[in-house]
């Protein structure tokens, strides 16, 4: 998904949630959103919101002195999620289609989102994704690629999600028991990176790599030959969270192997996937 | 009120509804929204938003070559805004206190406002304003300087909202025979200049003047002379919408025969205001 011009002022909504998470004071702030408004003459608008972000917060980090601004909120929200997933699990067991279930419950899990909306409602996520499930939903075909699925690759999302995902990750077992689980090679946002997927024992459940960048989403020619080496192999891909598919959707290399699951946290992501805005959809990548 | 640094990804937004009504094509539009983000390097913290605002949306329209891209829809919003007069008339005659509903009905036309939320539902906004009031309320105050009053300045907001601003002017001249109307010196975002008073009729109501700049809110050190020999020899001013509040809200200028009339349309106002976002207030300047 090429950016929509209304995703530019966006670019520096996210620093400015960065911002807000040090001790900088105020004025200094403003000198870094006003050095950092200078990206803008390098946007490039045939690249995806995910990649012009990720220029606006690492030139940000670097003025900011601080590669990790979301560090902490990062290890509350895995402790955060972590005090759900017990009861989250008793429910996918309970259902009628755990597999299922559990994917909802993942995607409910995508609430976590400091970047975006700090203020999320989580109880009301879950509820919601329980009752609803998905304004559009693949899940029939995802089946049909799981059942021939030697290899599945999530690239996850945010930090606290993962949580959520560990539930997916266990039911996606029973079918395909290869499952490698991605994460980001470094801090950006709030991102799940390898201290976050340790943090939340997802070692234990499922191989964790990293996409060998912090480029938000997944970036091919950014990423590490280990991490595209898995990409280009797996049978079956889940992009958890808008940065996977603004970066994927519509790419050959992305194929028909993937389906992207997410809520539709801003309006232009929501315009470009046909639905409302918080919707939660479940869909087959399209190559055209 | 000095802008929030949380006010600056806004101003590109305030561009970008500008260019959405134009047909210029959207790669060139996106070459705009660069050319005019250099000005985040002039920006002065110290300012107001509705300040700061101005300088953005004067350099796209040197861009654009358009000096007013709201004037159709500016057009659109008065007709609209007009087919609810009389109906509204009849609310405000046959209630309990007309001038109180008439403020109501006013604040309630301050949803009409294409510059930050081109989605507005006035209806509701009616219903609304009629039912709940105003969450910050001095109306009693303002009836005592209301009643020592010998000239009352109106400082206006946008068109369509200026409809039912003509509401509020009938009832104040009950009170006080010597209303003035004050609009924009030129086009800027969907604020009304002469052109919609003329067009809704105002100028049967009041004495309409304009602010002799196109700055949004009152920049009084950008406003011409005659506008400021009515500013300040006037006993009472009511000041309409964001860009007034943000201008003069807490100004000794301002002083407290001033009182603003407004829904928080955005996060950041709602948070100086100490209300929630779409609240609706009347509140007097307060000088410390």
């Amino acid at each position: 998904m090429k950016q929509f011009i209304e995703c530019m002022p966006c670019y520096l909504t996210q620093v400015i949630s960065a911002l807000k998470l040090t001790d900088i004071d105020e004025k200094k702030q403003c000198e870094i959103v006003k050095e950092v408004s200078k990206i803008y003459s390098d946007i490039n608008p045939e690249k995806t919101p995910a990649e012009n972000s990720t220029l606006f917060l690492l030139e940000a980090y670097k003025h900011m002195g601080q590669p990790d601004p979301f560090k902490e909120a990062k290890k509350q929200s895995n402790r955060f999620a972590l005090a759900f997933f017990k009861d989250m699990e008793k429910r996918v067991l309970k259902s009628d289609d755990p597999l299922f279930t559990s994917i909802k419950l993942a995607v409910a899990g995508n609430i976590i989102d400091m970047g975006i909306n700090p203020d999320y409602d989580l109880d009301n996520s879950i509820d919601r994704a329980l009752k609803e499930g998905f304004v559009r939903n693949d899940y029939d075909k995802f089946r049909k690629y799981l059942e021939k699925a030697d290899r599945v690759l999530i690239l996850g999302d945010n930090s606290g999600e993962i949580v959520f995902d560990k539930l997916m990750v266990r039911q996606l077992k029973n079918y395909c028991p290869n499952i490698v689980y991605a994460v980001k090679g470094g801090p950006i946002l709030n991102d799940a990176t390898m201290e976050d997927a340790l943090e939340v024992g997802m070692d234990k459940e499922a191989e964790v790599i990293d996409t060998g960048t912090n480029y938000i989403g997944v970036v091919l020619d950014k990423c590490s030959d280990t991490f595209l080496r898995y990409f280009h192999s797996a049978d079956l891909i889940i992009g958890k969270g808008q940065g996977n598919y603004e970066s994927l959707e519509g790419t050959k290399e992305a194929g028909d192997r993937t389906f992207f699951m997410l809520r539709a946290k801003c309006h232009q992501v929501a315009r470009h996937l046909g639905v409302e805005l918080m919707d939660a959809v479940f869909c087959q990548n399209t190559v055209e």
